[in-house]
């Protein structure tokens, strides 16, 4: 396993976590330069950020630094309650697979997505087992695209408290039998996000990671499970403030042949989006080395 | 699969489901006899509810009414800090026992534990393997006792979310694990509660309900998973007001052999709590023939 307790290079910055630093909105190029100062090699920016910037500018920003981006925030979405629906977030996801070629992201991270409509409190129905059914065939369809353009696809399995309204892969083992059924052969076009957040709970979690392997390791998420929880999305905690035993999830990545970056992301409205960005991106460089 | 739509002779309450109505606490008595009125026949009550009103009456009370009772909530939180904390739980879940003995309760609901100290903030490790271990060591032991008064001890593995404060035990496939290791004979000593708002989300749900069959399927809870969730505890919602496809899961339950009672399990400060007991009661039993 890594030694991270001298230096942060292995650290990466989901660009969410500063995104409202003092609760104002940050443009992304801040947030970039901020980032540069500290000596951070990665980030993984958000495609709504990235937008408000212009897709150019971030891009010449980053090649400017030499940046590299751990991965690109998000794809996926597919359920959708008719085939325009569906037809719609396919050419929404090909260009996120354009924008993630772009900046040359390690790859495009899928929030899958989940009951149509769930997410503005409107479910349009109740079948989970059609939305998964939709999910495969949205993933199979973006896969052709990634892959002639060379840009992998991270499935991101999502707490299972999300299943309703942003993601219907709920565990890493759902997620890999999803890859075992698109990409049988391991070719690394298609892997999964591992996010603590999301996996920390599940008692099967050394031993899908292990079934992962090396070419389906394809990103590292971490930031800490607090307790009590206050808001099912946005009160999460900086790494060693909760309970999630980072060290010993990260030890069973490298274990299975993971060397790429640890990115922090934190969606915390109550506490760390009332910080400055420089104190946010400090106490993370601090916590890398100390909690991760 | 049971016809609900004409009476609500299958319905139980979970008493917690009424116990702050109008946001104050209501006596047990009080609960039962607004229950008996409304012709309900089940009930599954709580211990602190039961202690506050005294065992003696409760028992009584049940027995002059002839009600049933469809669990008896709760036992378990085995994990401690030290073999004194340990010895602690493992006693006081001998007493619930012997309480559910007393009211002739069909199981014991064992929410079993998590991280000692979470529940108030202050979880004294991150080392969730050893929770389970302890948990499997706690269920052990128990299980001695409550076999040898033919009291079934009914694991109810609790969503994820609470996986760090109150129960480690997460997934039926897990609890199922657990009593494959303790009752290998399934002489049905040993089971489990399945309650929708836990296990809704799991893909492999209607697998492990089958895998688990008649003799380890003592329980069979609901409520609704709205969108959004506003509080990790205390946002359940009323049988289809949310997302779950309670009809569903209940067909997967009675196709393995459940034969047993539906009981409404609601936690609810913002909507539920506010309202009066007859109506939370008379909406529970309306529902039950719309929704579950």
């Amino acid at each position: 396993m890594r030694d991270f307790s001298t230096d942060h290079r292995w650290l990466s910055i989901n660009t969410a976590t500063v995104r409202k630093s003092r609760g104002v909105d940050q443009p992304l190029t801040t947030i970039i330069e901020a980032c540069v100062q500290r000596g951070i090699r990665a980030i993984s920016p958000w495609r709504d950020q990235v937008a408000a910037a212009g897709l150019p500018v971030i891009s010449k920003l980053v090649k400017a630094h030499g940046l590299e981006l751990s991965g690109y925030c998000r794809g996926g979405m597919f359920p959708a309650v008719d085939a325009a629906g569906r037809q719609a977030a396919h050419d929404d996801n090909r260009r996120a697979v354009d924008e993630a070629c772009e900046l040359n992201a390690a790859c495009l991270v899928l929030v899958v997505g989940a009951l149509p409509g769930a997410l503005t409190g409107k479910a349009a129905h109740k079948d989970i087992a059609l939305s998964r059914s939709q999910v495969n065939d949205g993933i199979a369809a973006l896969l052709e695209y990634a892959r002639s353009n060379n840009m992998p696809l991270a499935i991101e399995p999502l707490h299972p408290m999300y299943a309703a309204d942003r993601a219907c892969i709920n565990t890493l083992e759902q997620a890999l039998d999803v890859c075992d059924a698109l990409d049988p052969s391991h070719s690394g076009a298609l892997g999964v996000a591992v996010d603590v957040y999301h996996v920390w709970w599940d008692p099967k979690l050394q031993q899908q990671i292990e079934r992962a392997g090396k070419n389906r390791l394809l990103a590292f998420h971490v930031c800490d499970w607090m307790t009590p929880t206050t808001d099912l999305l946005n009160d999460r905690g900086m790494m060693g403030d909760g309970v999630i035993d980072i060290p010993k999830v990260r030890g069973w990545m490298e274990g299975s042949g993971f060397a790429g970056y640890s990115e922090v992301e934190i969606f915390s409205t109550g506490t760390w989006w009332q910080r400055e960005t420089g104190e946010i991106l400090d106490t993370c460089i601090a916590r890398h080395t100390s909690a991760v």
